[in-house]
């Protein structure tokens, strides 16, 4: 996309809403599962009596966070995101904690979404089950050949899927109260079934009762993940951008809210019972179902409630949830190479992941994060349940940083402001945000506290190893760069060397020779010769009589090579011309095959790589490739071109 | 080793033999295993009565070899073995599949060789049973970080092991006739057993019968193995060097001989029985011994029996033929990069292989050989019993093909001959060629018979895909070799430019950068200019001000880069440049930074390594790397530098 026609491809709200929230809507799918299982873990009761005080706690921190990013989207427009507010307003080291964290969840988004879309596509399609692992492994490597491939995304193919599951989902709570209220709804198909406590958590008291309760209200949060989505896509929006970022940011939020209530709601009437161990957990007239009992998900048990006399609603829902599932994950694919490059701009990564119309940069960062979430997939066995337990610590890191941050923005421009109704609307803002900063570190404690062990460990120690990794990047180039900044008069890089003195490498007399000869002669150095290693005296004796009959108007000289190398007579011949007149260039111009083909790279050219590696290691040494291209190579470069992803969502 | 101080360690005969013959010798250690134990398919009778005699037909076999490769060793001093002789006399077809046969056995040579080295050692040391795969692994990673590393081969180092094995089992054997001889000699631990027929093999018809027994004898023609190693050797001999390298291939035949029959005669003395269903085929009081019986090689049985008064004889044998089965496979670590040199001079692997002093070349055969003999130890489970299905048929493919090239060499000798001494000198050895390749070409298709679908066919696979590689890169060269070829007057290739266009790519202005404007500006082009792509604006406008503030004499030119690019706006600019003036040399000079570790190149010129791939796919263009060494890779070209493995056996 050229940067001076992005315009026309702005986003109204009716397609932004798609492309931003599928994310978030989709954790629908898995959020009251996380829910109902961890109560559970104490019996049926629990379940039934508390999810929907849960799901309520839930939507209350959803309100507050959502109003809380509302704030950043009118006071960061520019799209940074919670590493750019972390970073302007607490440092680059609160940036660096931001980003560490959202770079971890980026790789848990795609293993998640992947996970349930998997296990959710598994109730209509019962040929999945047992293979959940290798069909979520298989659909990373679908979105990865897909991303890399550089399809680009369109509003449209967002819009599709994700109205199609917003109305699968909300018709299905629609119709599903409709059967309730005139005393049709039917029970699950787990209704009959009674779920017993967990060993170890029978009849809790009061303080392990609250605990197993804050556990599910964190698990429950999962529901809050890609909320910040649209925080980071506001140039993206139709003018005017900020207003029409938080109204969609708004949208999303309501939206999520009903659906999360409504199944929630609809799992209790129609008595789910969902159970972390299921074989024993859930009895059938007292005895263990065993491993045969096939568990659906939440949202497929209510589906074939509600649905009970229209199986094909049961399998809509079936395939809309998996496919917004798979575009949640997708969002992670562009998501994180553009982190990755913007982090590559302020020097916390290498830097050519900075080069936006870079496709082999982007290529890296889908790889890595492909890599990432099939190997979390393959370890925790595509286990929605075990994955959720490593989620929502780093969405919950990078909100409190970020609340916090601009709780001082705030201060900062309350410092210099004067208008009283610009500082009223501030005073507000500053409110909002302080509570949002209260809310999510509150939340963040409770995560820590009832996951910590249970998996979120894992997910901060990857941050952790993240964060001094890209400090060391960053710590390097630092020094790298006060290493090689020149000043106002420095001399000794820019003082002109006294003469030139150039050598052609030459093994034969073939074309590639010829050209470097000629080209090294056109630049008309102080002093010009072939040099040749003798490494068989044959044919150097040959390649000199063929020297001599050509008539070839360059001397040539053959460097002794009593071990039979190449590389350390040139390297000793140099050194010893440059410590003759250390005030000369020597400039080595070294004849090159270019090839089409990568096999072909591997039969040439590897002992000149080799010898211009070493070279370049030697002061006042300049290397010069003299390309000879080969039939061969006609046409191969057009095999790095493509498209480029990710560019809708970037505004 | 300097090629003019070889002189100074040639081999005299005493240490020749440990050099070269520790392969031959080391195959006592599993070949009257294979005999035994594939005579026991069909029962402890048959082993005892015709094993002696198996042996005997190897050992006529051994001697029509060893003699064949006598004259062998005459007529090629050069040491270029089997594939120059199947080159030079029949073609460089023939001459490649002795080349694929021979890579194909250097594999095998250290899996079979490691494998039973640890079978023996097990013996003694009953810790590593259970882990023999595992143990076998480890020793090949050690023998590859040893010739990784460098260690030069010395021949006292060689000689110890083997003339202490030598010692070792002649001495056993002289021991137990002694005993044998004073009837003292005590029945081995499982001369009690009853060894019966594997199901399928019992009562055979004499067609059948015939079958098994062909099978043994070529199993039991893994003694040969080896033999070859003198031919390949023979400039590193002292003077008369044909003469010696003779006398010492007859030298190491008889030891073979002694060691092979001594063993099988041992064997059947003590009553050994060594079957290969052990848990099954043997019989304890009628009932199987079943999978707690531990079935020792026949050398560790034997000696056990022989050494039952003097434990410690036992111990020694277990240790020394483990060491010599380690030195045969290190002699495949010599033997398979010298090769590949070989064929590298030749055209048939990459050329890069050919240039001996070279490290890198010679680490990567060595890592290709251990991978493949890895490979190979963890598929068959260091089996040695199922490796030497594999092996052998490569021996003798390359033993017939050598022996029918020098059937043809004293052929063609014999035309131009007139000397009548001369002559009957070559009609005898043509006569000993002839025969050995009759009986070698005989062994060869006994083998193919009887070990096709064991595991032979494998080898010849592999032999196949070899041979069709290395032909490939062979017709990949010759193609080459002639685009490139230049006719007497060639003048496009060595036409000067009429004008040189110099551009200096820059991002920043550092010191790299001024050094390649001081080196650009040396080389005084016809034009000149600084050239920055626009990727930010602000960017390009501070460089652009402060190249006004510091007054460079050199034009700054800032290409759009609308797609926000780097390499393609340079492409572009050069292609214009090429287009407008399709005389002219363009020259892009590229800063670039030498570092000291791989992380740090990770870090840096990444987009300038790749423009630099693109910029030599476009013609007329040149590029010059210029280099700024930073502190930290002071001293990292060092690191290149070490010892060259393999150069006592080349002498």
């Amino acid at each position: 996309m050229r940067s001076d026609r992005l315009g026309e491809t702005l986003l109204p709200k009716k397609l932004a809403l798609p492309v931003f929230a599928s994310d978030a809507l989709s954790s629908v799918a898995y959020a009251p599962d996380e829910i109902l299982l961890t109560l559970g873990l104490a019996g049926g009761t629990l379940a039934l009596t508390q999810s929907w005080k849960i799901a309520l706690v839930v939507v209350v921190v959803m309100a507050v966070v959502i109003t809380s990013y509302r704030q950043n989207v009118h006071a960061y427009p520019s799209g940074g995101g919670d590493y750019e507010v972390a970073s302007v307003n607490l440092g680059p080291r609160a940036g660096l904690t931001v980003a560490s964290a959202l770079l971890v969840d980026y790789v848990l988004t795609v293993a998640v979404s992947v996970s349930s879309g998997v296990q959710n596509a598994a109730s209509a399609f019962t040929v999945i089950r047992g293979h959940e692992a290798l069909v979520a492994v298989l659909i990373i490597v679908a979105l990865t050949a897909m991303n890399l491939r550089g399809v680009r995304e369109s509003g449209t193919a967002f819009a599709v899927p994700t109205y199609l599951f917003m109305a699968a989902v909300l018709g299905m709570a629609l119709f599903g109260f409709y059967r309730k209220a005139t005393g049709d709804l039917p029970p699950a198909e787990s209704a009959g079934l009674v779920l017993r406590p967990e060993s170890g958590f029978e009849g809790l008291g009061s303080l392990a009762m609250a605990f197993l309760l804050l556990r599910a209200f964190s698990s429950g949060c999962a529901a809050l993940t890609g909320v910040e989505a649209i925080s980071n896509g506001v140039p993206a929006f139709k003018k005017p951008k900020s207003r029409n970022a938080a109204t969609t940011l708004l949208l999303m939020g309501t939206i999520s809210v009903t659906m999360l209530m409504s199944m929630v709601a609809l799992a209790s009437w129609t008595g789910v019972k969902y159970a972390d161990d299921e074989a024993n957990q859930l009895l059938r007239d007292g005895v263990p179902v065993g491993d045969d009992y096939i568990q659906d998900t939440v949202m497929g048990q209510v589906s074939k409630a509600v649905f009970s006399n229209f199986p094909v609603g049961v399998v809509v829902v079936s395939v809309v949830t998996g496919l917004i599932l798979v575009l949640a994950a997708n969002t992670a694919f562009n998501g994180f190479p553009v982190l990755g490059s913007i982090l590559a701009r302020d020097g916390f990564l290498p830097r050519q992941l900075h080069t936006r119309g870079d496709r082999l940069a982007f290529s890296n960062g889908i790889l890595i994060l492909a890599g990432g979430a099939a190997f979390l997939v393959v370890v925790f066995d595509a286990d929605v349940t075990r994955l959720i337990q490593l989620y929502i610590v780093g969405v919950f890191v990078s909100f409190t940083v970020s609340q916090v941050g601009m709780v001082r923005h705030w201060n900062r421009h309350l410092r210099v402001e004067k208008d009283a109704a610009a500082r009223r609307r501030m005073l507000r803002s500053r409110v909002i945000n302080g509570v949002g900063a209260a809310m999510s570190g509150l939340v963040l404690l409770v995560v820590l506290a009832t996951k910590f062990v249970h998996g979120a460990g894992y997910a901060i120690a990857a941050m952790a190893v993240l964060f001094f990794l890209m400090l060391g990047v960053r710590k390097h180039y630092d020094h790298v760069r006060d290493e090689l900044s020149v000043e106002e008069r420095d001399t000794k890089a820019s003082m002109l060397p006294s003469r030139v003195h150039a050598m052609v490498l030459v093994a034969k007399i073939h074309k590639p020779t010829l050209r470097a000869l000629a080209y090294a002669r056109a630049t008309r150095p102080s002093v010009l010769e072939a040099v040749t290693v003798a490494v068989d005296t044959d044919e150097t004796k040959a390649l000199q009589d063929e020297w001599a009959r050509r008539d070839i108007p360059v001397p040539l000289k053959a460097l002794d090579s009593p071990y039979r190398e190449i590389t350390r007579p040139v390297l000793d011949y140099v050194r010893s011309i440059r410590s003759d007149n250390p005030r000369d260039l020597v400039v080595v111009y070294i004849p090159q095959y270019v090839v089409g083909h990568w096999w072909e790279q591997v039969l040439h050219n590897q002992s000149a790589l080799r010898l211009r590696t070493r070279l370049l290691f030697t002061p006042g040494v300049m290397v010069a490739s003299v390309p000879w291209q080969l039939v061969s190579a006609e046409g191969a470069e057009d095999r790095f071109e493509g498209p480029v992803v990710g560019d809708v969502r970037r505004g």
